[in-house]
């Protein structure tokens, strides 16, 4: 596998043993965000297999084999998790925030259905917290009605489509959480999804850049679609952009106010 | 409050202490999706505010004094733990699942908001695993692209934005996450939302109808979008709804196929 790194004896594995696959998450940053059950998974695993900076973030343990590799080489991944699992082993595919969301769990799921003879492997997934909902606890509570989650990578999918599902969810008057929002490969992408929402919704619409939220470069930017800037967007940022209920709760003495998208909406409006 | 539920004495509360509000979600069901962070804001409240099935959740603490209220009493909650926390003590409000996600968090923001005085006082959202990332997690990967969540409650919203966002989420060809399916207040509306989406999106549609997911009495039915059958449905019950690129994968000797939503797509038609 390109780019991969492989560190560690290997634990022994028991004869006849039959492996197991468990798809599990960090969370978006802090070791408290990380659920017991993924923090068990990770120390009875044999293996562990995901993106360099998540597995960095998982503990050493003795005799654990660590296989990190780069990014953009998910299905490669994956196949070395059912590999692995074939052989007994217990082999911890770690995902950053939620494996089920923008993730590793379905890499894994599109692994199984291209290999038949692979599909009766003991396969787990195990939910965690996604970097929308860390990005939302730390502003109030934009989430707190409808919403949308729409990946802006182009890698998989056409523009057309992402196009599509951003004139469906201003349309749908739905909060937007944008994942993948830019890259060195397509930096401009954020530029011309701003440029489509601002022809859709109100200047006025409160939008958050959100980044590296519960991490030691944590950063918040609160603006409006009007006079946000994506250029201060970065694949560690998660953009939320409000729907038209979302608004603003000053704060005496805070750096900025709270964000929150009431439980009621009154308008039908577009 | 109406419903409401005390018990305990009451910790001693340190003079000239400043009160706190830890918004805290328990996750959709068993203990190990609760999160350290979580697992310590209940160790140190004095007061626990929450619908009563989530505070009975609560590990019971000496001197922690619990506030169980009825259903559909959230900004009450919100007022009792702004008040509390104005006394000095430290008030967790206890969501299930993610508060940030259609629970308390938006309600203590429209408290806020509401008051002023009381929005300089301290307070913390911590984030959560919602329902829809348990029964995604259970079901194999069906979040793992585009997806939006819509609650079918309209306690607080008309009817007719419910049915323009379920119109737009179709025609965006997002995975669509119902929340509050169904109560006896409004049985019917389950049916009114298939009936929509039915004209809107193919038969062959894959349905997810994730009931407790994660709680002794879960279950799953794997269904189509023509061949569901919304009368199953209930408040403890996550209605996934795939896009058309949603797939199941056949597993020999499981009770039910994997379910997930690859990262590609290479169609854009509607």
């Amino acid at each position: 596998m390109s780019g991969a790194i492989e560190e560690g004896k290997g634990k022994a594995i028991e004869a006849g043993r039959s492996g197991a696959i468990l798809v599990v998450g960090l969370g978006p940053g802090p070791d408290c965000w990380v659920t017991p059950e993924v923090s068990e998974a990770l120390a009875r695993a044999t293996d562990l297999v995901g993106y360099i900076p998540y597995v960095n973030r998982c503990p050493v343990l003795e005799g654990q084999v660590r296989h990190a590799s780069d990014n953009r080489v998910e299905l490669d991944r994956a196949r070395l998790a059912i590999d692995l699992c074939r052989q007994g082993r217990t082999v911890a595919v770690v995902s950053g925030g939620d494996p089920g969301v923008f993730a590793m769990a379905a890499a894994l799921m599109e692994a199984l259905d291209a290999d038949p003879a692979a599909r009766d492997l003991d396969v787990t997934v195990m939910p965690g917290v996604s970097a929308m909902q860390a990005a939302a606890a730390r502003l109030g509570a934009p989430l707190g009605h409808d919403f949308c989650a729409i990946s802006l990578s182009d890698n998989l999918k056409p523009w057309d489509l992402v196009a599509r599902r951003l004139t469906a969810a201003a349309q749908g008057d739905f909060v937007i959480a944008l994942y993948n929002p830019a890259s060195k490969a397509r930096p401009t992408r954020i530029f011309e999804a701003f440029d489509l929402l601002r022809s859709l919704k109100s200047a006025e619409t409160p939008v958050a850049f959100a980044r590296a939220v519960g991490r030691p470069d944590e950063a918040i930017v609160l603006t409006t679609l009007g006079a946000a800037d994506p250029g201060v967007v970065d694949m560690a940022t998660l953009v939320l952009i409000g729907s038209s209920e979302t608004r603003l709760v000053e704060r005496p003495g805070a750096t900025r106010p709270w964000l929150y998208t009431p439980r009621s909406a009154t308008s039908t409006a577009s």
